[in-house]
């Protein structure tokens, strides 16, 4: 039985891991991306951690898949310029870890890690058999993937799912993209802890002292002063989940899905999120869309960062 | 070579109009639908409507495909509540006409009116060879029609596409859906003319001369003087462009679509509307969604109303 290359290029991590089609781990290796170095070095580092993972694993290896920050060309397998990987501007990266692995070019598959990711839900995880099921990476950023009619949705240009930057309000905070007012900028990780600095001095005392300073504070003091019972960074948390519950409305009634799933600020916060949100999106929407909606956490955790590389190599190629 | 029958059942007029495959119209009656009068008598007349068109056509005909507002179930072929039609809940439209007509109740298909839209630009209009395109009715409501991946995207419980209900404005005004500051209570015919009676005292005064009386103030007025230069009027549809406009950059962000069509209101206002609508989608959407985006009026103008059902009648069972 021959084994299966899951690789996740991140602004943060990389890892390269060996599994088998069932989600079997083999072998895993995580290393810092040192994204600063650039594209070069961080692909020669990359592939030396696949080489590792495949000897560590000792199974024969012919397929593989990359999940990597987006915009990007799955088909070219071209990494065009995600914003959290600078100097990478159309990069073939399919085509050189093919090349520094000796595989061949069409096994190597590639997609953006919030499509990656639902793929992932849909073979091991809260998507399995379901026809409409939207993932949203909730992370540093805020991207959805979306399987409709039981397929991943791309789009034209392969740029579908930048649900985090539709408006909320006009001229509201600004976002990272340079629009005002995306949903990114309300209820993302990066977004959060930018309105936290914003306001750093009108925060309550016990969310400044466990943030410690200015430029440190993040989406998980606010959610650790909010759990201790902190009346002012409830309020925070609140605001923070009513705004995230109008992304996902807005979704819900553009899309219909069976079910939503959330990434990484929902698996860390659980029902403390999931609780509010679910609320406020069956008091905002129809109940014809939500009476057979749910709205959970991934429930695979940090495995979704091996399987979602594994789910976009086993992904059928007509879809 | 039988033909096809066409209905379309909507709050203000009713039709039926007997076509070939190809759309070629052999017949074609419209009544007003006098809603008031219920689904029975409704229907009664709708059933001898179509008696006259197959006649008048001189065609057998077998299959028939109805366009009617949602939120109904195309599968069991029921209307359950639309708001536009008081007295249709849980109406087997689909089996009622069968019986009426004599044909197999299988070879009756129906779907709501955005999603017959969107299937009659694909076959007949806009959408054709198109992978991902959006119809915006932009008439009395604002629904979406979605051909997502080649296929018509449903959603769950059939009730994908009510993309007039994002909300665009915490606390905006209020939407005939009970929320607040939904894109429709804006940018719909009867957002437009709720939100100039709300502000008939201050409206320009060609506006109100032309409107005659704050009751019956239209989207039609407003566009009127808008493009007769009216300083007042063309800020006021400006406003109302723009509002669109984000709305409809929402969708580009999440679902990357080739093409957006627009209904009604922008057949009738064309470039008036057109223009100003792209320059804002241009400006606020990335390149990456944009560059190979049109945004167009229906090119099928009035023969939309028969399209539409004949193209859900047409439509494949599997998708």
């Amino acid at each position: 039985m021959t084994a299966i290359l899951s690789l996740d290029v991140g602004g943060t991590k990389m890892a390269a891991s060996v599994l088998l089609s069932d989600g079997t781990l083999l072998s895993k290796i995580r290393v810092p991306s040192r994204a600063a170095e650039g594209p070069d070095a961080m692909i020669a580092r990359l592939i030396e951690m696949a080489r590792e993972a495949i000897t560590e694993a000792g199974s024969r290896v012919e397929d593989c898949g990359i999940s990597v920050g987006g915009p990007l060309d799955p088909v070219a397998g071209v990494v065009l310029s995600p914003p959290n990987l600078p100097g990478w501007d159309r990069i073939p990266l399919a085509r050189r870890v093919a090349g520094g692995l000796g595989m061949e070019r069409a096994r190597v598959r590639m997609d953006n890690d919030a499509n990656a990711c639902v793929l992932a839900e849909q073979r091991f995880g809260a998507a399995r058999g379901r026809s409409d099921a939207i993932f949203l990476t909730l992370s540093t950023g805020l991207g959805a993937g979306m399987i409709l009619g039981g397929r991943l949705h791309r789009g034209a240009t392969f740029n579908a799912g930048e649900a985090g930057h539709q408006v909320l309000e006009e001229g509201g905070p600004r976002c990272g993209c340079g629009q005002r007012g995306c949903l990114e900028a309300f209820a993302s990780g990066s977004g959060i802890a930018a309105r936290l600095r914003e306001r750093w001095d009108d925060l309550p005392a016990v969310l400044r002292a466990r943030a410690g300073r200015r430029d440190g504070v993040s989406a998980g003091h606010l959610l650790a002063c909010a759990r201790d019972g902190d009346a002012g960074s409830l309020a925070l948390w609140d605001e923070t989940v009513r705004r995230l519950a109008r992304g996902v409305a807005n979704l819900v009634y553009i899309l219909n899905p069976e079910i939503v799933i959330l990434g990484t600020i929902a698996w860390h916060a659980g029902d403390f999120l999931l609780e509010p949100l679910r609320r406020h999106v069956n008091a905002w929407c129809w109940p014809s869309l939500t009476h057979r909606l749910e709205i959970v956490a991934t429930p695979l955790g940090p495995r979704l960062q091996e399987l979602s590389g594994l789910a976009v190599a086993l992904e059928p190629p007509s879809s």
